[in-house]
């Protein structure tokens, strides 16, 4: 899929899921592309569990009930950790988002649909509980949950402000200021 | 360009740029790209202000004085904005680190490149001297500072760890343990 499509595609979904397995081959992709996404210092600090036994999905899916991790043909939790690597500062919250968009755009590429969950694993203890369900070191925290499979009921993706209240050149608040080009 | 290229493409870029203009056809493109960039609760809380004004980037050279930046054909600040969208959660970090990665992405795509300027920022209060230029209100903060130009001399992108150390199947440390399904 070209870049600009597959950034124009993606979009949450929260819906079921197709009988439909996600084949390892399209994982490592998925995964691949995470992998590959930048982080600070080059520090690499997000690491990935792809969890495609059904068991196992299924203990996720009763500490995070929802239709689309409990219908999921797998999940990629994006596990997170906060050292410091420049100064006093970790890049530890950035490089795990990044990553997960990177997991977003190469599953959307491939046909998958899937949701970020991330504030919900905040809450009631629910990255704990998935981190010691999948061995997760101490000192490292599964930051994001999102759910792989083929959308029962595909979604659109949601609007968006207009570019002028997004966008400025050369001054906030400036939708053609200064010195354009064309 | 497709989208797995461009994931691979995607480096960070820290010399000089030939003198080439950056177009607002160009600039509108990948600014659209971080406008489409996922956020928490789609609270779009990244705003962007894109400067191609040499006068502009001559004065954020004094701040940040590198040489992606000084011979910058534009740059993209991405403003951060941290309230409170979801329970007392804010997702402003994640949400403006993705949209840098879009941002880059597209670049990328479009014969440019680029460096995530980030921790460089948060010191010597660079990031405050950038919000007061650009007249950024208070409450956000510049937070991403991304150059952008035709690259004088390419490079590549730099290693990653082994797969096998970023990416476990079903279970941390498990290369492929699990249920795979090819």
């Amino acid at each position: 899929m070209e870049l600009f499509e597959a950034l124009a595609q993606r979009y949450s979904y929260r819906g079921g899921y197709r009988r439909q397995p996600a084949s390892r081959t399209d994982l490592r992709k998925i995964l691949e592309a995470g992998i590959r996404a930048p982080s600070g210092c080059n520090a690499q600090t997000t690491t990935f569990v792809a969890v495609d036994d059904p068991e196992m999905i299924a203990k996720i899916a009763v500490i995070v009930d929802r239709p689309t991790v409990r219908e999921a043909a797998a999940l990629i939790v994006c596990v997170m950790e906060t050292r410091a690597v420049y100064h006093d500062m970790s890049f530890g919250v950035e490089d795990c988002a990044v990553a997960a968009e990177n997991v977003w755009l190469a599953l959307t590429a491939l046909g998958y649909a899937s949701v970020w969950l991330d504030g919900a694993l905040r809450l009631e203890g629910r990255a704990e509980k998935i981190g010691a369900l999948l061995g997760v070191p101490p000192g490292s925290t599964a930051r994001i949950l999102m759910p792989i499979g083929v959308p029962a009921e595909p979604g659109v993706p949601r609007d968006r402000l207009p570019f002028e209240q997004r966008a400025f050149f050369n001054h906030w608040g400036s939708a053609a200021g200064g010195s354009g080009k064309d």
